[in-house]
């Protein structure tokens, strides 16, 4: 049993049902071996809004992405059943609410031992995923990224935002710190401590001038050598790539890799043990050649198949 | 048996799958009264190309669109059942195999007696469409357009394109040109006796001057007057409205009437005996906004309200 | 004494600092007669969010209005003190905490006799402000708006969005229904009753069609019967207009009023009884001209002429 | 002997050399009987700019233009020698200059007794055509326009911008202020007296509600009534227009007549003697859509039929 | 004899006529000897369409192009006569119709051993380019580009699209397959064989990653190597670029080169026995900032450079 | 006494008033130690103008920036007084009268020993903020930029532009020729020997070439070789980077270096002997993502890392 794009030879590729690479839509997670879900939701946002956009776009731009890799020679789906299962539920209006109504989706594919691939949404999606996933103990974290999303609260004590997800799940036992790996981290910050959280916690940043000193086979290998072979999950901001090629983000910062560089080093992470990934803070209200939810797209190709190994 | 749209009141209206109104999409005709089909074809275009990508915008920008229309207080899905169809096969590079493929695929539609309305796409769909549709003798016409669409070739001697798809439409007896009208015509032309095939053919045009000299009451009763009530399509083409509201679309054209003022004539044809209507030229590249591709949702629900009487 | 725009014969009106008119930005409720307040919240919104970013961009826009209206030919700063007094404190990450801020923040207006006049953010907004205001009794309200808002929740039991906050009004006791006109309405709605909560209560819906019906006189004549002489709020959204002009809302209807339509009605209420109003749904990210700012920041203009009598 | 656009029925309207309408570009003035030329020249602007570009996207959307027009069924090529004659010199740096070298420039044109149909750049660029048009003593002014532009001076005591020429050509004898009518007349102003100029010289101010009031066929018999048989120029800026429909202009002003009504108006034109005209103050920077440019290159044609007579 | 743009010191850059590098328009191709051509046909698309609007657009931004490069301090214009011949005829209703037409037009430049540099159009116009230019016998092929352009057919057996176009030039005897090198080959295909077809013939595919590893220098300098001293054609794709600086086109393809790079590698290639080259599949409707279309007009440039020695 | 941005944990970055990096604005030089000023003035661009309304999108996206740089992990507002002082007066209509204007603006810093960091405006606002600063003796220079702006004369003998400032600069003895080092130089030139000015004048030119051969580190070191201890000013023109980064500028030269390139280069300027320095050339008509503007906003605060040691 395996599930396949529609064909572009029969049907155009802007033609006919819009889903994640023109796969089928299923509801039972027992179906599939990876589930790709989208998760419109926002509210954990603390500037500009529009991730809750991000899935609709990122599914229409993923109608250019074919089945096989050039590099592989391979194709997910020849190994893993993959497919679209829609939007998560949530509640535009309650932060709370939603992150328990993701925590229970998510808690299904857990369950039926299918791997999510989630399609944000702001980045404080991240949390209420690994709630659901981490239930076997703390897991290893592989964050692409510009911001370490470690703050502790915004706007008076809110612990629950785009830019707090990662602390918070330290602190609840979801996260393994040691096992944490920040790539790309930059740009201005409230307080000159302001990573003291993830340092103290044993977190390994790799801030943008660590990427170019180490180079993209060091990063991997650093990588690699952080997270080992325990469950891993990996979540990709596309903040952490230079707005040039994704301005199209809430909160973008100037100074990142470039695509090229973000998908050799995800291409570097075969054979890890991931539970599931993310793709997150593509915001289509500020994109407007389309760009950033095509990379976003690309990406979440480029971590299937990661997945599917 | 009858569908309706996806709750919004549990899921935002960003969210959850993509079709138009948010309704069940199904591949049986037999199953609905009134099917709404994609045709995602601009490969009869002779200006600006893009409606191919019409269809996906459209069905996008009918998330605003409710179950209940404010005046009469009904909903077409309380009497009808009313499915998206998905888009309608064709092929980009070949203009006579789509017009094969087009009307195949709505001679299912004839067959099991459910009538289409679709979204285009350019306007040259409408032929195969009636083609298809007008099995039983020469149809009625009504055609909001800025174009009478009743040139005779372009580019040489080619006679299949969106601007001549209508004098086909007569010449093959697909329809009656003497219950045939055409509301809003205007803007310059390529001859002096540019519309004469329309006026020699008993075509009744009203030039957007004759909108405003009648009213839309007026315009309505003749529309009514020239249709009568024996079969008729209504083929609604977005440049017929002035490109302040419809700015995405390949042949705009200046000083129409507005959207509220279609809205009106459309709501004044309830009772006519409708086989099929179709919305066409939304061309989404050259629409920033996305307000073509709304108003072309919003019409097509209007239109939907006509044939579900 | 009195404040007066910078003059833009010494300073461009691209330059110097950003706020309402080039006003003066003050903080002192006391120090003004008409407090000029932006209101960056949506986070009562349930479908496309960004009128957070209106504010910003009407104070932009506003550099294009000068001092004296052409028709009166008087300037509401010759005979009222009219300032900027900033953006009001709220919390993109909670509703109910936003709306005491909100609240508590437009009481200090109300103590010292200054009538605001808001810019936001989403509808919701008006609900804090009014309960600031009406604390002498239920006040009259004039809205313009193609929505009711009277819906009652939305996702599950949630009763504070910007579609039911006039409903909350009501209930609350700070909106006399039977002194409340509705201008604009239209649209389709999520059941035939949709009205049926403001009908009950007494509420004067002026569809669109009945706006067109009665003429702007007429318009004009009903909303002062409705309203009187007694204490009244004026709410503008700018959604009343159709979208050709203020595309840049997060949920468009098409079909609406012109704006010169709406500054008719609008000029028509001078002498009212007005203790302050807001202009709502300004959504910058769907704005590609800036027209729908403009158009905020003038109908602003337009209203603050008629506070200013 | 006679122009004619490159037949679309060759070549597709988008492919082929840009000139106004598809026409023939020539240099020799005496080779026609209407001379369109263009006028890239914004140096005069107070505000935004960015009608430099205006003839470069005008011609580009003339593209649209066939050479018939649909109420008369005549073309003003059949009658007239109409030709492109490129654009104008002038200097983007030097105001004085540039006025000089567009009177030099227009002066060949009047010499040749061809009479020019400009597209502008900014409303500065009609004195220095005055100025070289109306060597025989004051002409009549129609101006289509949202602002008087009969300030005084900007930024000091600078004379010469794009809000002071009518008042320049009024004080130096170009234009008889007695047979000067302005259309469209509206929004607000510096000063209570802000119109005091033009009323005191005799200028006939019909403002946006004088229209209305007066209704289209009583606007046209006002101006025909102001300007008389003797000789006439009509100046067309774009803002007179609604920005809803012209979004892209440095000054836009909310509250205008439709494109129809504008067209319904300068149609009304016919038959009176008339100089030479212009369009002015497109500004595509600012026009996502392209709409403006469009309406630009409309009136061209609707005032060239004008012309033609 | 020699042409030169039109001098910038006199007329500013955004005035005056369109043309490629606002150098002269000829239409005899004896009279230089090297062609600019825009050929607008987009025909051979198969997802979005829009490039028919690329000669347009690049022939506007080549306005920025000054006559003489920074690295070389030599003109082309020095050397060799260079003209903008206009757009080459065809029919964007008839693909066949098309090819012929281009190849006849293409045919006489060749006669007249006037060599043709082309802005396009979609890619599919290379393949009626080389039956024009390639009767001598095979020519290499330099093809710049993220695709390989080989595959068979598309929606059935079509065989004449823009990404078949190569295959079908080395079947046709016009592309010297051992000669033929592609540079950037990257991105997801239809089949785990997909690129075998190439490699069978004895295509050189440098891909995407074999152009980091080898350095500019090492592409070069295989370049070289595989097409050698004989006569070759130069082929350049935008969307080989990475589309942070192309987004403007079709198909784009992340994880690209730089513009810097590509322009390195063109200057490599001076010397060669250049017979032709062309700019293919920029798609203004995708492009908001510009961009695309003047990188594409840069790269023509650079190309130019390399033919004129 | 000290300044710093208005904290984001309590007014979210998008509201609250806009002024460069959230700092209070003042009026007094003698209150502050570096003062951030806006220059929204355009009047001596060649070409496409707009960057008149760089300060204003510049502020606005400043909002981004937190106070502490990653790097260093310190704030310039820790150790300097730092604020807005609004913008600097100038008349858009005048340059001369523009370049007093400014000069006497910036003099009042000079006399307080406040140093300006600037954000224009076109790159002729250099050379009257030069005026005022390099009164004691020529100055070093240290220029980012694609072009030298060493030309002497535009449209006839027009000597004071964009592009010829640097030139004057050196004539009028305020740079320091052989002090000035000029960093990214590419593209088109007019001439053969367009450079000779510079050359023959002892500046440094490091065209992109040179900036890829010497490496990040070699740049800077020669830099530091070239201008010494000595009193040396930094312009930033954004149109150095490459325009995939920075669209939204006047002039756009592809080619050019990344923006983490730039930061890396302005990083290594530590400890020189700054006496000011401005950021040009942003230009939002032209800027659909606002990228420019945000690039712009965090290049002006690695600048002002500089100044503040």
């Amino acid at each position: 049993m395996s599930y396949w794009p529609a064909s572009s030879s029969t049907t155009p590729r802007y033609a006919g049902p819009v889903s994640f690479f023109r796969l089928p839509t299923l509801s039972d997670p027992s179906e599939a071996d990876i589930a790709l879900i989208g998760l419109p939701y926002d509210g954990g946002t603390t500037n500009r809004a529009g991730t809750r956009h991000g899935p609709r776009e990122m599914r229409a731009m993923s109608m250019f992405i074919r089945p096989f890799h050039h590099v592989t020679k391979t194709s997910p789906y020849s190994t893993h059943r993959v497919a679209d299962f829609g939007d998560c539920p949530m509640n535009p209006l309650d932060i709370g609410e939603s992150l328990d109504l993701i925590t229970d989706h998510f808690a299904t594919f857990k369950v039926a031992g299918t791997r999510p691939l989630t399609a944000g949404g702001d980045h404080l999606i991240t949390l209420p995923i690994l709630r659901a996933l981490a239930t076997d103990g703390p897991v290893g974290l592989i964050q692409f990224d510009a911001h370490s999303d470690t703050n502790d609260t915004y706007f008076g004590d809110h612990k629950y935002t785009h830019g707090t997800h990662v602390r918070r799940g330290i602190e609840e036992g979801l996260i393994d710190s040691k096992r944490c790996v920040q790539i790309g981290i930059r740009g201005t910050r409230y307080a000159p401590d302001g990573n003291d959280f993830a340092e103290n916690a044993g977190v390994t940043t790799l801030y943008i001038e660590d990427v170019y000193r180490l180079g993209i086979p060091g990063v991997i290998a650093e990588i690699r050598r952080v997270v080992g072979d325990a469950p891993t999950y990996l979540t990709f901001d596309v903040d952490g790539i230079d707005p040039a090629y994704t301005p199209g983000t809430g909160t973008p910062e100037v100074g990142g890799y470039s695509v090229f560089e973000a998908q050799q080093m995800v291409r570097g992470l075969k054979g890890l043990n991931l539970i599931g990934a993310d793709v997150v803070e593509v915001a289509p209200p500020f994109d407007p050649s389309g760009n950033t939810a095509l990379v976003g797209a690309t990406m979440m190709f480029e971590i299937l198949c990661c997945l599917a190994v």
